[in-house]
């Protein structure tokens, strides 16, 4: 017997009461039935975004809410400004060039936060922008994007706020209305605690307004084809959903009503803090400046003298531990240890705890034990 | 209690097995353990598609993979002749005009089949027509077209042969490749008895070739690259794949191989024709010609005098058996019985149990068991 655990950050663990709602016998997209359902999960959406735009529902991974962002909004040369610091900002890039906007692009190195203030002044050189796009949460690195303060700037501009917050919603503070994000998205699998297939995207007025002179070529993600469908007496789906997620849905957003958005947020962000802590006791490095660490999940660099690709592979196959190692350029340079959804105190403890065995067998020169130490007194003073 | 029956055509009722494989913790998809299911997928879905062709997944409803060929495939002003005899055939229309295409649209009356003939007179009249679109299964009106010839009449043009089989595959013969089917689709809550939310399209050399000139723009439903993900030494998908889908699908694939296609295709047919007898045996009248009747669904002429939106009512709140009414103009004037995926002899005498109480109650006049034991005949004959 061996147990597994997932500590990667997205698929995250679901919570068996969300797996077993997932597994009653299938019920029909077009019944009363369905429709009570549906509405609830739109109501716990707005309740996790913050928000009283709509909440449009698409059957796709994130990327599909991405490229639904751009379908809807733009026309083949808008102007956009597309920030990227890691990967999921590389892939807003790339589906901008599919749908051939024209790109003012703002690149840094992964390890360091998007620029406000080179966002502002971009804005200020190019009246005719469209579109600004932020990654809040990026996944591959842990850096977190302050969207605050950039919504601060870009409300009163003509262009439109995208916010990438699927590694976000459900992990840090995210408020749409508030903060003026105007189409936020994310993905079932982070915070949501489900499985993947799922994605959410909100629209503020500003971006209705915005895509109505869209010209560029869409259906299945087509904004207006799911408004209908919601606007309907019934709300519906304009196409088939992926009805067992949906299910599946409202047994996760009600876990996370009764907890409330807040402890919500408040247990990530000890889960992460015990974490970095942790590590830190152990001599590892913090892959993310100081100035942007989420808490969906924590990339650590790999010591000298390790080899990186052996952290992962080693927790997976000896401890049945899976982790996410880097992605692209930092393959074999960073691991990552998810705390995204589904984990309290006891999956950092596990993941510490692999961690160290994995690294004592590798070779690296640690207190053992260490890591779980401080782990736990963060855990004790954050969480009670 | 009340016991629910769904005898709709998608979504389909989902064995138990499926149910709880889907109820399993998740794995992460880029493991080993992942690639081995979703190898053993991708093999399963070439048995029933009867391919050697690729087989793409997305995590996406049927519409998804429709406009992944639209997309994929061509170029804005590209010519095309569309054929629809249906709410699918018309959707081909929709998404072909959303991406700019320049459309020969071949229309019939929804209970007529489409015309091989025609399609062959505008091949010869236009040598410049990139594709073919036909819809083999009507979803919307049971009728069946027949790929078989009309593949005949494409093969040797330099047009491509689209074929939505979302209610065709697993239900009635779709030999892709034998009967030269360059691009085929299906749903997962169809004949591969899964809850919605994944969809599977098979690409033809032919296919492949014409796809490498397309300019239109796509990210999510890239055929490009979902083959680069594929191709991989372990193969994969390009986004996060809906997992817990993935997983099911192995055990209804696992299911319809030990079954064996060809069993399978001839339960359906079995299913089919006691439905059809059934019904006629009190006097209903079939939709579909005769020259072209599925075995996913069967809709059934509402009988003058019978309110035609009461029935699929009266069996759904009464009786717990959901069935579907009539689409788009024929709302009110069919309803259609389901036999797709998940049936065996007793959901049709179950079906046909409840249409004979409903109709009883609405005032329709006719012999109380008659479609029973017309269908009890034909599934002894058939079925043995």
């Amino acid at each position: 017997m061996r147990k597994e655990y997932l500590i990667t950050p997205g698929p995250t663990p679901v919570p068996p009461e969300v797996l077993l709602a997932q597994a009653k016998p299938i019920i029909h997209h077009r019944t009363a039935e369905y429709t009570k359902i549906f509405v609830e999960v739109l109501e716990g959406l707005k309740y996790i975004f913050e928000t009283k735009n709509d909440v449009i529902l698409f059957s796709s991974s994130g990327t599909g809410a991405m490229e639904s962002a751009v379908a809807n909004l733009f026309s083949a040369g808008d102007k956009v400004i597309v920030t990227a610091n890691g990967k999921f900002g590389d892939r807003f890039i790339q589906i901008c060039e599919a749908y051939g906007l024209d790109l003012i692009k703002l690149e840094y190195p992964w390890d360091q936060v998007v620029s406000p203030a080179d966002i502002e002044k971009n804005l200020n050189d190019n009246e005719d922008v469209k579109g600004v796009f932020v990654t809040q949460s990026e996944t591959s690195t842990g850096v977190l994007n302050d969207v605050k303060t950039i919504g601060e700037i870009v409300k009163d501009t003509d262009a439109v706020l995208v916010v990438d917050s699927i590694t976000g919603i459900g992990a840090v503070e995210t408020k749409t209305d508030e903060w003026h994000l105007d189409v936020v998205m994310t993905g079932s699998q982070k915070g949501l605690m489900l499985p993947p297939g799922l994605a959410a995207v909100s629209v503020s007025e500003k971006a209705w307004k915005m895509s109505k002179s869209s010209n560029l070529p869409k259906f299945y993600f087509s904004w207006d084809k799911a408004k209908a469908a919601l606007d309907k007496k019934e709300p519906q789906n304009a196409f088939t959903p992926a009805v067992s997620l949906i299910v599946g849905l409202r047994e996760s957003l009600k876990m996370m009503k009764e907890e409330g958005l807040e402890n919500v947020i408040k247990r990530h962000a000890a889960l992460a803090k015990a974490v970095r802590e942790g590590v830190e006791a152990i001599g590892l490095e913090l892959f993310a400046p100081p100035e942007g660490r989420g808490s969906a999940v924590t990339p650590v660099k790999v010591p000298e003298g390790v080899d990186g690709k052996a952290i992962p592979k080693t927790m997976s196959t000896k401890y049945g531990v899976t982790i996410a190692g880097g992605q692209d350029h930092l393959v074999g340079k960073i691991f990552r240890l998810g705390h995204l959804g589904y984990y309290d105190r006891f999956d950092i403890t596990t993941s510490l705890s692999a961690l160290e065995m994995t690294l004592k067998e590798l070779g690296y020169d640690f207190e053992m034990g260490a890591s779980l130490k401080a782990a736990q007194d963060v855990l004790m003073k954050e969480l009670g």
